[in-house]
């Protein structure tokens, strides 16, 4: 549902008066203003988007102005002018053409931001011009404007910063149905965190504090286990220099209760062997198959051979279960909403909250990128549609740069890479 | 850890006078008298017990005579005079050498019981002589007398008959362990009972009610619908006429929460493509293995190569789980003792009451196994150690006479029983 397929249907929209980039700031004064006959008032909104143009490396992501012709709202739809966005893992994925849930190229990419609502279609009654909310879609949130489904927004709590609106749902609401759906986080129970210090880690850290008692393992290079402890981890492993099999057999012989798994391929053959009777692996991911920047097929290869396959009578002899988790394949919009609107919750009583790990603007979409997959983020990569000010720019267009710059380092970084297969995104 | 396993070593016997079946009601008026030296003291108490002598028909377990020369008992033991055994399905594939945790022939079969304390060993604190106690072990439980560690003993409420207490610890801690604390059980979920008639079926639907708004599916014999409805079960499906799939689909298009397997094979892929996202089905059987009344590989084959065997990309895509239950490989005694005082907590509320469905003397075991094997009984079929008395008796020894007649129904049976792969156990 994003802004290219809205329809032209009758509507009820309330267009800010200025186009953007100028009109950058909040709400629109004229925004709040009653619906006008479509047809007559038809204007163009300047859209400045992030567009997957092909598979391969960051140069395929090109920062390209998608005007908006006088966005048609449907019944039940919002548009959005977008603050902040969220990168994540399937957007490295996507690049690679390994996410099979993304439209062909050319496509807007982004699946979570967080605006102001700038219109709203008809039988929107719950959601108002100038409401701050998160806004999700399974694409397309990567611009500046974005026409959705008011039920897939939700308002943001007053003191919530819109870095964090964009951080929040992908990654709390992944870690929360993995721990309190499909396992059975409780009282006194222990997890083993892979990736600690990324997005989905730092989430699922905190919410294993709003259970008593539970004992949380995480990976994570040695630079980031101070911050990672502070966040909750009670005992980090450095992956890179241990084998955290062993460093957890040392701790609690008997294993844990609960793996979460984002790496795939041999990692959940160990995660299963470290579970403990009536104990859960939960896998989300296949962070082994990403490599380099370009689609690795020896990676994906090794990590489909590895991946666990097993029996039923296997399962009844260790008394284990293996899951899978895919937020993208989760269709129900109940399910989201009463998700969500806990998650909100637990932020409001201060027991939540996203770890901004840094702020890229659309322009530097290829260094976010990067420094998500070359795991040195501690927390969530946030992008910003606002253009970069003239002085906050090193060069004439950072974006232009990177994309010039990328052939040249990235046979270089593809081997960098190749020696960190695993890490904390 | 069998009676014919305990070792003579330094022990603390309180022994009955008169060995049984003589005495066979309640706790020996001398049992409570003072431990005396051993050596001096040694006396044979007569133990009826059945036997496993080989693998095959109902007429491979005996009823034996099987004297307990001055049973020596090991520090934290305890001497318990069976009153009531329970009748498992683990004993119906133990007979054809289906089951790898029994001992091999010849062995005492049964895995749970209760009876009274008549003698503890050295550092039993919390059982003395005259408790009424539910037992369990691995296997040698059919017997009149055993001698298992205090902690596998609990006391059971007073309102609850022995009869109760031997149906009670198999059936409803697989149920609780697989409702609670594999699956996530909360209110609004709906759960799918194969064989809810049957011991672990019936107590399956109870713990169910103890959660509100729980939607219980359950198959069953269509004679057996008014009783599983009035026990819970909300919508009884009769599996022998009609697809458990599409009936199920017809009330609840989306699926179900949980599916409790005890069938394996190709119900175990129905069962799955049943789940609704972040369900979860558990295998904790292979019921569909058992067709005749001895091994049949070809059941066994086809069970086999029906099994579900999943990849994690298959599991992610879906966002299901799967997991495997076996009791008999679980060893942590905390989460045991845990389980089975949560249960006689909520049998003392009221809330689980064990069905029994009959109750048969040693000699008729074989009818017993019959029963269970032609899925005739509604609950659990218990074992009474007690002598049948002769005005019971239609005949000299009925258990000599079901061996004789064994082998002249058995090949009918075989082929009726192929027809009924599938039943509620």
């Amino acid at each position: 549902m994003s802004t290219e397929e809205a329809p032209a249907q009758q509507q009820q929209v309330k267009k800010p008066d200025e186009p953007p980039p100028a009109a950058a700031e909040g709400p629109q004064e004229s925004a709040g203003g009653g619906g006008g006959s479509p047809a007559a008032e038809e204007k163009t909104l300047s859209n400045r988007a992030l567009v997957l143009t092909g598979y391969g490396g960051y140069d395929k992501i090109k920062l390209q102005e998608k005007p908006l012709k006088s966005p048609q709202l449907q019944p039940g739809e919002v548009l959005v002018r977008v603050k902040a966005c969220g990168l994540n893992f399937a957007e490295l994925l996507g690049k690679q053409g390994l996410y099979e849930l993304l439209p062909s190229p050319p496509v807007v990419l982004g699946m979570e931001g967080s605006g102001v609502v700038e219109a709203v279609g008809e039988d929107v009654k719950d959601r108002k011009v100038g409401d701050r909310v998160i806004a999700m879609n399974r694409s397309g949130m990567w611009q500046e404007w974005v026409v959705v489904p008011a039920q897939r927004t939700f308002p943001m709590p007053e003191e919530m910063s819109f870095e964090e609106a964009a951080a929040l749902p992908i990654n709390y609401m992944t870690a929360y149905m993995m721990l309190f759906e499909m396992a059975n986080l409780r009282p006194g129970k222990s997890v083993l965190i892979h990736m600690a210090a990324g997005g989905v880690g730092v989430a699922a850290t905190q919410l294993c504090q709003t259970v008593k008692d539970v004992t949380v393992f995480g990976t994570a290079s040695a630079s980031k286990h101070e911050v990672i402890s502070q966040g909750g981890v009670t005992h980090p492993i450095d992956y890179r220099t241990k084998d955290y099999v062993t460093e957890i057999r040392k701790v609690s012989p008997k294993g844990v209760d609960i793996v979460l798994d984002p790496l795939g391929g041999s990692d959940t053959q160990k995660g299963f062997s470290l579970l403990k009777p009536l104990g859960i692996l939960i896998v989300f991911g296949a962070a082994n198959c990403v490599t380099g920047q370009k689609k690795n097929l020896f990676a994906m290869a090794k990590t489909w051979y590895n991946q666990l396959s097993l029996n039923t009578m296997k399962l009844m002899q260790t008394n284990k279960a293996i899951s899978g988790f895919h937020l993208g394949y989760i269709s129900d919009e109940e399910l989201f909403e009463r998700t969500l609107t806990s998650l909100l919750e637990l932020y409001r009583q201060g027991k939540i909250k996203p770890r901004i790990d840094s702020c890229y603007h659309f322009e530097e979409v290829a260094e976010a990128m990067r420094r998500m997959h070359e795991r040195q983020n501690i927390g969530k990569v946030v992008l910003l549609p606002e253009p970069k000010k003239k002085e906050e720019k090193s060069e004439v267009d950072a974006a232009e740069n990177v994309e010039k710059n990328e052939a040249a380092v990235s046979e270089k970084k593809e081997e960098e890479e190749e020696e960190e297969v695993k890490a904390e995104n």
